[in-house]
């Protein structure tokens, strides 16, 4: 297999843009990835799109990818629309690692675009109805403006809460801890500080989840343009390594962890361990994330939680093992098929030293998490990416 | 790159079964193409479900392929969901062709499965307004029952007709040879033969395309088991070669065609010209397909149309180059996402000559083309793939 080189990257902003359409969106990453490559359209072989609600907000299925790029020059070239929930952005990225790899491509672009807010929010939400088995949707409860997502993670949070001997304020800390980082990053959807108290005192969405601890709707594209050696011919960037990049479904059961059977896979082909790691991009659509995934990465010792890592310190920048200095899902924001093209954008800027007062300083491997949908007891996909400067 | 080998394939009835979940179609599919390939479902690596309705359908979206495929022990692996309009089956095999050759993956799992037909009809006929750019959607004349897509095939036969001096008959007599192949297909939705005079007499769908010209609404699952050489080796299989499988998105103009252009590609990579070519499989949605795809296959002489492979008997079953000797769309039917892998099944059940009645006699090497969505003046995807014995 070649090597692969994250070549270029950008993010636009995330928030919510009731006047700028998918189109709009995606056209601002293209734009950005072939700037920041110093790359032009033509030298892209293949295009890898990921958009996950785009059929239940706006009608447009099938062809999301040529709808959405036919201004910018890139079409007549392979365009694969790929879905896979949340991880729908980590899924294209993974098919364009891939094809690098194998030599069928040399320059590859995968991006991820959502238009997921919606001026009826109902329609924003129902979106997450396609992200889990049609037959194990719960039956509405006619309560406005929450998603289905967060009575999941709440459940997480409360076990992991009893498991590892959590409270409300450690979660509360999470949302803290993700605004600071999110306070420096120019694309992140909010960027005010918050305190502790502002945390708990915000409304319930799913006990013990507040509203600050929870990813917000949002919308933005994020893309990465993946080259072999030879493809980095074709521009002028400032590469970076991409060591693994795991695509695992979830089974429907809650053992094994896909997050842990897809880390051990990526560990394995990087040929890195967890303890290389300098940096986690990881998936917390809800703070408790931050608690459960560290140990299925296996960064803390098994029967350890992240709970340890929060209240140490280790997990903030300047720690030990920054989790989500870009801010997280719950922070930077959460356009849902964006989210794991926009992770892989923060490792590259974190590797290349670009991340300004986000900086992790000496940043030499970095991983992400994107997990995507839920079935039965487990998520429905999990991608796990290992870069390396 | 590696060899690569389709290994097993299955093919459900095509037809309407209102009885029958999207669940039903795939594992039946599944427990086809492993009984065929003489395999267990822990041999599968990845997998690649291609689906393109059933978000507007159903509302399942996002996680597809792991909802379908949830009760078959295939969980737990790669799953990755694409859609390409109606060339999202073939996109599936590509992107399996693609991990086998590159040594990513020694057997992959392509599947394509479709449940399209609805109680209100005006379901199933929306579906195909998410393979356009939303922004390009028709206002609606309140017709019933008929697709957008027979406006577009429509305009494309009045062009051919002019252009080549073919007559409603000829395009009735499309359809004739196309129901008397499917007579022998066990899997098609029509088996019953039908004369010029009866097509020509069937209801108007958009002039000159009357209903038994166009392909129907239906249901149904198609699934290829591809496999490396050591993959073979987790199995009981009669393999055929995959020897290209090209992939290119249109481009919003009608020139360069799509279909010109992948077909220029799936040549220079099969290492093998028009001339090698012994039967196809088109993406005929209605009769005109086969006016005018050919001369874009290079099948017969730029400026030639497809009327004299018609006239001449060329393309019926004992001719020079039959084609879709399955019944193709017309006949075989078109549950959309299903399509692609379907035409698959067909060039692997031909070169492994055991197509009974309809079966291609010293088929070698044969292509298949699956057509798209729409963007602009043209097809938003095309893929040609070329099997050989």
């Amino acid at each position: 297999m070649r090597e692969v080189f994250a070549a270029g990257v950008a993010n636009t902003p995330f928030g919510k843009f009731h006047d700028r359409t998918l189109r709009d969106l995606a056209e601002e990453a293209v734009a950005g990835v072939l700037a920041d490559a110093g790359a032009e359209p033509d030298a892209i072989d293949s295009i890898f799109f990921a958009n996950a609600a785009a059929g239940l907000v706006t009608g447009q299925e099938m062809i999301r990818g040529q709808v959405a790029l036919r201004r910018t020059g890139l079409l007549g070239t392979q365009i694969v629309n790929v879905e896979n929930a949340c991880a729908s952005g980590a899924t294209a990225f993974g098919l364009g690692v891939s094809a690098i790899a194998s030599g069928a491509a040399d320059v590859v672009l995968a991006i991820g675009a959502e238009r997921l807010s919606h001026e009826d929010k109902a329609v924003s939400f129902s979106a997450f109805g396609g992200a889990v088995d049609q037959e194990e949707l719960p039956p509405s409860d006619g309560a406005p403006q929450r998603s289905m997502f967060m009575d999941i993670y709440a459940r997480m949070a409360r076990e992991a809460m009893a498991r590892q001997g959590a409270t409300a304020a450690d979660l509360a800390a999470v949302a803290v801890k993700s605004h600071r980082n999110a306070a420096h990053n120019p694309v992140a959807q909010f960027r005010d500080e918050v305190t502790v108290d502002e945390v708990l005192a915000s409304r319930t969405v799913s006990d013990p989840l507040t509203l600050l601890m929870c990813s917000p709707i949002g919308d933005g594209a994020a893309a990465v343009l993946l080259a072999s050696a030879r493809g980095l011919e074709r521009m002028d960037a400032d590469p970076v390594r991409v060591l693994s990049s795991v695509l695992r479904s979830g089974t429907g059961r809650a053992e094994p962890s896909p997050i842990a059977t897809a880390a051990q896979a990526a560990y394995r082909e990087a040929g890195v361990g967890p303890d290389a790691i300098d940096l986690v991009e990881l998936h917390d659509a809800a703070a408790p994330a931050e608690l459960t995934v560290p140990e299925e990465l296996g960064l803390v010792e098994a029967g350890g939680g992240g709970v340890g890592l929060l209240r140490s310190g280790a997990s903030s920048l300047g720690g030990r093992l920054p989790l989500n200095p870009s801010g997280g899902l719950i922070s930077k924001g959460h356009p849902i098929g964006a989210t794991g093209c926009s992770q892989i954008v923060e490792l590259v800027t974190q590797l290349r030293g670009g991340a300004g007062a986000r900086q992790v300083e000496g940043a030499r491997v970095a991983l992400a998490e994107n997990g995507g949908g839920w079935l039965g007891a487990g998520l429905a996909a999990v991608s796990i990416s290992i870069l390396a400067r």
